[in-house]
């Protein structure tokens, strides 16, 4: 049976059934578990928002305890997120989350991804595994091999497997080698294996998976990304956050970025995460930001100096949180990528030219403008040298320490303690100086 | 019959036998044919050239008249590119190019790529056709639907075709719908349909092609590309340079670039690209002109910033040589064309710093820095906002007027005519604007 014959989403990919029937008593919150927010989404919105990040468009939900309050949420997140979303009730829905995903069947025909509201991945987890899934004609479950970073290892379901099939499953399992996940890629015979399992008196989705285990139906597939987490308890609510915001700092993040503004900016995110801010707002305010402490450069006194020097520290910690609440709230797109990228160069242009400014009249020399006009050809032409590369060679940029000293980060912490020390001039000397030899370094290194 | 049983090339396609036995006595020449030269190229380097850019790594040459000469080329050939090609002699190559194939037949089991030594092509239409054959396991001839472009269509062997299939083909026909480009991928079973040929009398190619047409074994392949000629005339040989030169010239061109620039430039490439200077060399000379023009704008004198003014558009017309030299020579890579984007951005700020600098002198104000940090900040930004988008969009840049307004030029055009009127400010100054406007409109549309 292959899965070409079956109805997919719109894009290419099957339906997502998401569980979210469940009373989550482990939870002991006030509101219904899907509807419980986390980084400013709740755990529902969140889980549809990596599916849709993964490819898939059409959604189902079962919905059971306090079906009201979820229903209504659901048709909010319908409304802002434009999304194809069926609502399906499961009156029995105390029974356990086996009687939720049969409660599925009669709407679907097709092989489907089913995941539970409270599970929280790395957006790359649930895309690679879309990915894989694709090809198969056979269930499906992600499995976790690294048990070590397994939260909550003891309340984990454990998957015993042999050349990839799953030959046992279940909570209490002593020999196990891998960790289930809760993301499945089902087909229809699922619910003929639930079936059974309620008919012998096991009335969970793990009963049916079971079954499907004893006829070797089911394989298991290992998760590739960097976390995933069962966010089934306040505890593990709060791991989830850390694990979101720690995903947050990237590689290719310059010194001054990984070690004081990714610090500060994450915290800020976190709060500000929960408002409607959009990133694009943020780069807004990061770009003024930067004209204030330009504008300030302009004057000669340290105290003007020294504002300005502090502004666009701050500016550069603002800066880093436009792109971590469009990751945050699956917001990303190319054209805030494209302005933000655009605005840190005028707004880098606009505090060197103040800061030439300024110390050309009290100077009175030339080879200020021309420390000011080396320091903003450096400042844009080192990210231009590393673009270009990329568009030329078709592959990403390796980073070496000289390239992470270019980068902007690291520049204006330089115009911040030059400001300080009330040598602005000097700082920019020296970083024209490593921007420069940054771009030359990289041709040399490429050439040998 | 599946192609993928046979043996294939090292990058995964199947090898190409390349005729290069004939006398050409159409061409008068006095060396073989082979050997002459189109654009600092032989004939059969141009045709080697054009299969290995199509991913074909694995040559059969098959030589015959003035072998001695020819195979000493080739050897040359094999060293210079570190090509593996396999030469085969037909000692009947007199008899016709028919029995040149059937020389081969002894030495190739797979399919192979079949190609005249004197047949000139837009390297975009042998890369396609390369692409299209991949999965064929019948015989396939490169077609013309264009008639009107052919050149020298008497001469031309035409094609009549139903459903793709080619049913007669023959210089004489009068009922035709495409002409042969002689361009053919072939499965072993040509050598039959030659023997069977040569065995009725007729021992050329297209003798072979007839008893394959005959047998509905070929199909014909449009071609998708700017052009293709059989330069086995003088005439054509002419015609064939005139097409290369121009095909160099871009699409994205701008005005300058396209109405005077490239009128020059190629006509430098045409005569520069006979001797050994490679691409880079170019980029280099360019670099050097435009830091002369800076070292000439730093003087006030207007015969100076004439001569400047000079020699920035001398370096703007040079700086088309080095692609053009590039891909007439098939020397294209990432490093010169990442080293060349950079050097460019260096040039402009070097001279629009200098012009900076010696306005300041005579004017004594401040206005000049500003007006320079501007244009220096727009130039490099309008090429920064470009490849930006092409990193964030991943796909091409749409050109619009105020787009190639703001290419480079048209900006060194601009600082050429400003010198000629001793107003390089003024000059800068509008270029600088017209940058920034550029980038702005182009955030504008994007949004619209």
């Amino acid at each position: 049976m292959s899965g070409e014959k079956f109805k997919k989403g719109g894009t290419g990919t099957f339906p997502a059934v998401i569980l979210a029937a469940g009373k989550g008593s482990r939870m002991k919150a006030g509101v219904p578990k899907p509807l419980i927010k986390l980084l400013g989404l709740t755990l529902l919105e969140r889980t549809l928002l990596t599916c849709r990040e993964a490819g898939i468009s059409e959604f189902y939900v079962v919905v059971g305890y306090k079906k009201r309050e979820v229903v209504r949420h659901i048709k909010e997140l319908m409304k802002k997120y434009e999304m194809s979303i069926k609502i399906i009730e499961n009156p029995e829905w105390k029974k356990g989350n086996g009687t939720s995903v049969l409660a599925v069947s009669k709407h679907l025909k097709s092989p489907f991804f089913l995941l539970m509201c409270d599970h929280v991945f790395d957006p790359e987890i649930v895309k690679k595994f879309v990915e894989t899934a694709k090809f198969s004609d056979i269930c499906l479950l992600a499995v976790d091999k690294k048990i070590d970073r397994v939260v909550d290892l003891e309340e984990a379901t454990k998957v015993k497997m042999e050349d990839g099939t799953i030959v046992s499953i279940g909570k209490e399992l002593k020999d196990f080698d891998a960790v289930d996940m809760g993301l499945f890629f089902c087909q229809p015979c699922i619910f003929d294996a639930i079936e059974k399992s309620v008919g012998k008196g096991d009335t969970s989705l793990i009963g049916g998976i079971k079954i499907l285990a004893e006829e070797k139906k089911i394989k298991g597939i290992e998760a590739e990304g960097e976390f995933w987490i069962d966010a089934d308890t306040k505890k593990n609510l709060k791991a989830a956050e850390k694990l979101i915001l720690s995903s947050l700092i990237k590689d290719e993040d310059g010194y001054i970025s990984r070690y004081i503004n990714r610090k500060i900016s994450t915290r800020i995110s976190r709060v500000i995460c929960n408002f409607n801010i959009s990133p694009n707002t943020i780069t807004i305010i990061s770009f003024l930001l930067s004209i204030i402490a330009a504008l300030l450069f302009v004057h000669t006194q340290y105290i003007y100096v020294l504002l300005g020097g502090i502004i666009t520290q701050v500016a550069s910690i603002i800066d880093g949180c436009d792109g971590e609440i469009a990751r945050l709230k699956f917001q990303s797109n190319p054209f805030g990528a494209w302005l933000d990228t655009v605005l840190d160069r005028y707004a880098d242009v606009l505090i060197t030219a103040s800061i030439t400014y300024a110390c050309w009249l009290i100077y009175e020399n030339v080879i200020a403008w021309i420390i000011g006009i080396a320091a903003i050809t450096g400042f844009i032409l080192s990210s231009y040298t590393r673009k270009e590369y990329i568009l030329r060679y078709n592959k990403r940029w390796s980073d070496d320490i000289m390239s992470k000293l270019s980068r902007r980060d690291l520049r204006l912490f330089g115009i911040f303690v030059g400001a300080i020390l009330f040598h602005p001039l000097e700082a920019i000397a020296v970083l024209a100086i490593i921007s420069h030899v940054s771009i030359i370094w990289s041709f040399i290194k490429e050439r040998c």
